[in-house]
């Protein structure tokens, strides 16, 4: 059996930037037809000239594949409407870190003032621009992303015309809100759909699968792969693909991130296929994109996968990737 | 202040064998005047044979530093009583693993069947053998502990006059066993009374803070601290100290231990004095031990700390230690 995507999307990527944005960016632009590029570079894309040089960057190391990045800022509460509906046409969502919260989010913002953050998120709202939120609190590892549902909440209350992508939840407390606030919407990685703490830290310490937010537990697991599996119309594919160099992550103080970019569509065709929800599998990693972005264009490609083992790499570069060396069930054997 | 300990004694202790002994015993033996030995060698500790001949290597390669092995052997249904009586004047605990649950356990017990257990069981109590138990399922890694718990209970109800050490209890549920059974017992580590998970992958993730049993959540912490603190009568003082080299912690797959031997009675020292408990240190680290197991025979040693910097080493060997190159605020000044 052969299954054709359309268009296959990856609305959570991260390209960096110099050699590692030569290494992957050739792999994502090859299997995807877009993706929505993070903005934490060093320092963030902050303004228009930094935001279409490195969009600019991302296409010269994207080979000419037929590959359209979708161009995030990082979001300042400074953000007039004025930059914003100038910069419009370049930007397809804006990007939110809380300070410190993950790989290069620093300049993040260290707390959720409404009024402080009223105007910008107000023209965002009016010029129909998503704000996209990596939605953990300070606290306990375990509890980070649980205890910050009530800022999700506040702010779909606050602004009920924006559009919120609560990025790769990994709790049942995320999943939730999805059905309690209209303008709530999210990404899943891959990884959070196939691993536990336990893969991470239950035997023996993997580095590999150690990233932000953390894998939690069977039932939030479970609880993501309800909506995914689904097709639940609000939830779309991201893989947080997030590469570091080996010595990065094999070290004392590992930096967290799991790379999957280059394996994604294959291993998102086995689960989907060894759950018998394959006819949900385009909405998934497309379709519902589409429609929650509806500003965004699509390049035509056609990604065609046939069961047929594929061995991954053991390292792609730099990288090591996740399954290294292991065996796959669905391979990609066409793409145009 | 000086700060004088009487034969501070590390009832969870383990030495290794060949080169790693040679590294690691001379540490504990400088500073402690006893440890409970872990038999989980490769092969384990499970005749009187490999009993002796361990401690003999343990003593030589401890440098006639007037410390003494308190000897344990790996459990097994099929000790008999004869057997046991046999070694019992050479033995001071019996350590019992469930099957694969930590660095060489796989020999361990792969089910809790009372009746299959109660031959060894009663034997052990009649002889006032204690028994120390890893109590951990193989469940999710945040649960597996607690889960444990019922296990604890229906050994202590079904052998009341047996000793049952909770060893390196990690959670609230743990702690309230104490006060149900008069028959249960507990160690605690150091590195338990100072981090959670947040401090293994929190942030970056810190291989040389992964152990077994992980560490847990703000509160459980909170509840371990209380207890040890408090000076609880049925908890004491052991290291779990657990060396690796290097190269096996810093990688892909890392191994679980935290190694803190030689800087256990300096911390532990700072973090009573910080809660202003001090008065309760000597139980922790000795008393409590010395009547719980009715059975030791104690080295006289007197333990002297100062509060004056002391520079953690950067490596022991090829094992790094906990809290590798900072500064506490304890040092050793004398030792008789």
């Amino acid at each position: 059996m052969f299954i054709t995507l359309h268009a296959p999307l990856d609305m959570h990527l991260h390209l960096r930037d110099e050699a590692m944005l030569e290494t992957v960016a050739p792999l994502s632009a090859e299997t995807f037809a877009g993706g929505l590029i993070m903005p934490n570079l060093v320092p963030p894309i902050e303004t228009r000239e930094a935001l279409l040089a490195y969009k600019e960057r991302i296409l010269k190391a994207s080979n000419e594949q037929n590959f359209t990045p979708y161009m995030t800022l990082f979001f300042k509460p400074t953000y007039t409407k004025e930059f914003l509906e100038s910069i419009k046409d370049e930007l397809t969502a804006i990007k939110l870190y809380p300070a410190g919260i993950t790989t290069n989010s620093e300049g993040g913002l260290s707390g959720f003032d409404v009024e402080e953050l009223r105007p910008t998120l107000t023209a965002m709202s009016e010029l129909n621009i998503p704000l996209c939120i990596h939605g953990e609190t300070n606290g306990f590892v375990m509890d980070r992303e649980a205890e910050f549902a009530s800022v999700y909440a506040m702010l779909a209350t606050n602004f009920p015309k924006l559009k919120i992508i609560m990025e790769h939840i990994t709790t049942q407390e995320s999943v939730a809100l999805l059905d309690k606030f209209d303008n709530l919407y999210a990404t899943i990685t891959l990884h959070h759909l196939l691993i536990t703490l336990d893969d991470v830290a239950g035997g023996m310490l993997q580095p590999h699968l150690f990233c932000k937010p953390i894998a939690k537990r069977p039932e939030d697991r479970e609880a993501l792969l309800k909506v995914a599996l689904g097709g639940h119309p609000k939830v779309m594919f991201g893989s947080d693909s997030a590469p570091h160099p080996q010595h990065a992550k094999e070290a004392c103080g590992c930096a967290a991130g799991v790379f999957t970019a280059p394996i994604a569509l294959q291993v998102l065709s086995e689960l989907f296929m060894k759950h018998s929800t394959m006819q949900k599998l385009q909405a998934f990693v497309s379709d519902n994109a589409q429609k929650i972005y509806s500003n965004i264009k699509i390049s035509p490609k056609l990604v065609t996968l046939e069961e047929k083992e594929f061995i991954v790499p053991h390292h792609y570069g730099e990288v090591i990737p996740m399954y290294a060396g292991e065996k796959l069930q669905y391979s990609i054997i066409d793409i145009k």
